[in-house]
C-alpha cells in the first residue's frame, strides 16, 4: 500500500482551493490516499518574519490578478471573495471536528467551505456561514455549533499548525509525499511526475 | 509586427536562469522579440520590505531543494553554485554596456554568464571571471573593464532597475507582453497560453 498524500492547506488561501479541487484525481489517478490538514498560515508566517503575499505592495496587486487567471487557465470556477484575506480558524475548526465525528462528511465539508468562499462570495470567516454549510450537508449544527466554542477543538488547531509547521509547512497549499515536499499548486506538474515515477 | 517580450532577470536568481534558457525558444516559436532587461533584485525587495527567497529561514532549504528539482523537471542543466546568492551588479553593467556596444553578442553574453554561473559554479561576481567570459565571445576586455568603473554605467543599471519596479517587476524572471505581466518561471505554461491565444 502506498503512503497517503499530505496535503495542507489554509481556507483564506486562493492557491489552497485551487490545490483542494485538483489534489483528489490526482490521488485517485495513482492510487493514493489523501490526508487532508487544515492549517492557520498566520502563526507560521509570523514565525518566519513573512506575510501573505497579497498583503505585500505590489505583490498582492499582481496575486489578486494571478488568482483569476490561474483559475482560468485551470477551468477552475473562482470568484475574488469581497472580503479577502479571511481568518480561516472557524472553517478549519469545523473540519477538524468533522474529521473525527464524521470522517465520511469530511472532505465534503472541505470542498464545499472552498468552493462557497472562493465561488460564492460567502464568507467563512462567519461562524453562521460555517454552519450552514455543515448543516447542509447533513451535519448536526447544534453539536457543531457546541464543539466550535471548546478549547479542545483551538488546541486542536493549534497543535495541527505547530505540526505542519515542524514538518516544514510554510505555505499554501503543501503537499509532502514519500517525504518529497511541493509548495504551491504551481508545483502539481511536479508532483504528479513524482506520483508516476517515483522519483523526480 | 507583434510587440516584443520584455524579459526580466537578476542574474543571482536561479528561475531566472531557467527563464532565460528557455524564453527565446518560446519568443522565436511566437514570432516575437525578446528585450533583455538585466536588473538589481536587492533594491526592489529592500522597497517592498521583502527578501531573497533562499534567505528565509525554511522557505530557503525548500528553495534550494526546488531548484535542483526544477531544473530536472525541464531538462536544463544545473549545479547549485558554491558562493550563492551573489551580487549580480557587475554581470548587469557588462551586459548593458554589451547591449550598447556589441548589441549581436548581448544575448549570447547573457547566456553564457548565467550558464558559467549555474552549470559551472563560476562565480560571476568576480570581475575577473565577466571580463573572460566576455573575452571568450570576442569582447574586448580592456573596454569593457574600463566601462565597469564608470559612474555611466553605474546610473544606468540604477535606472533599469528603478524602471523595472516602475513598471511593477519584483521578482525574476519577470516577463510583461502586451501589458501582461507574468511572475516566475512556473508562470510560463500561462504565458505561452497567452502567446498563443492572445489572452488568458
Amino acid at each position: 500500500m502506498s503512503n497517503p498524500i499530505d496535503f495542507y492547506f489554509d481556507f483564506s488561501s486562493p492557491y489552497g482551493y485551487f490545490g483542494a479541487v485538483e489534489i483528489g484525481k490526482l490521488a485517485e489517478k495513482y492510487g493514493r490516499q489523501v490526508n487532508w490538514h487544515p492549517i492557520l498560515l498566520g502563526p507560521i508566517f509570523k514565525n518566519l518574519g513573512t506575510n501573505s503575499l497579497v498583503l505585500i505592495p505590489v505583490k498582492g496587486e499582481y496575486s489578486r490578478h494571478d488568482m483569476g487567471r490561474t483559475a482560468r487557465f485551470h477551468n477552475i470556477f473562482f470568484k475574488e471573495p469581497g472580503n479577502f484575506p479571511i481568518g480561516s480558524q472557524v472553517a478549519a475548526r469545523a473540519v477538524l471536528w468533522a474529521q473525527e465525528r464524521h470522517p465520511e462528511k469530511a472532505v465534503n465539508l472541505i470542498l464545499t467551505l472552498y468552493s462557497a468562499y472562493f465561488t460564492e462570495d460567502i464568507d467563512i470567516s462567519v461562524p453562521a456561514n460555517v454552519l450552514r454549510i455543515a448543516a447542509d450537508l447533513g451535519i448536526d449544527q447544534g453539536e457543531l455549533e457546541a464543539a466550535l466554542g471548546t478549547q479542545e477543538i483551538k488546541d486542536k488547531l493549534r497543535a495541527a499548525t505547530e505540526g505542519a509547521a515542524q514538518k516544514g509547512v510554510f505555505g499554501s497549499p503543501f503537499v509532502i509525499v514519500d517525504g518529497e515536499p511541493f509548495w504551491g499548486f504551481d508545483r502539481y506538474p511536479q508532483l504528479e511526475a513524482f506520483l508516476k515515477n517515483g522519483k523526480i
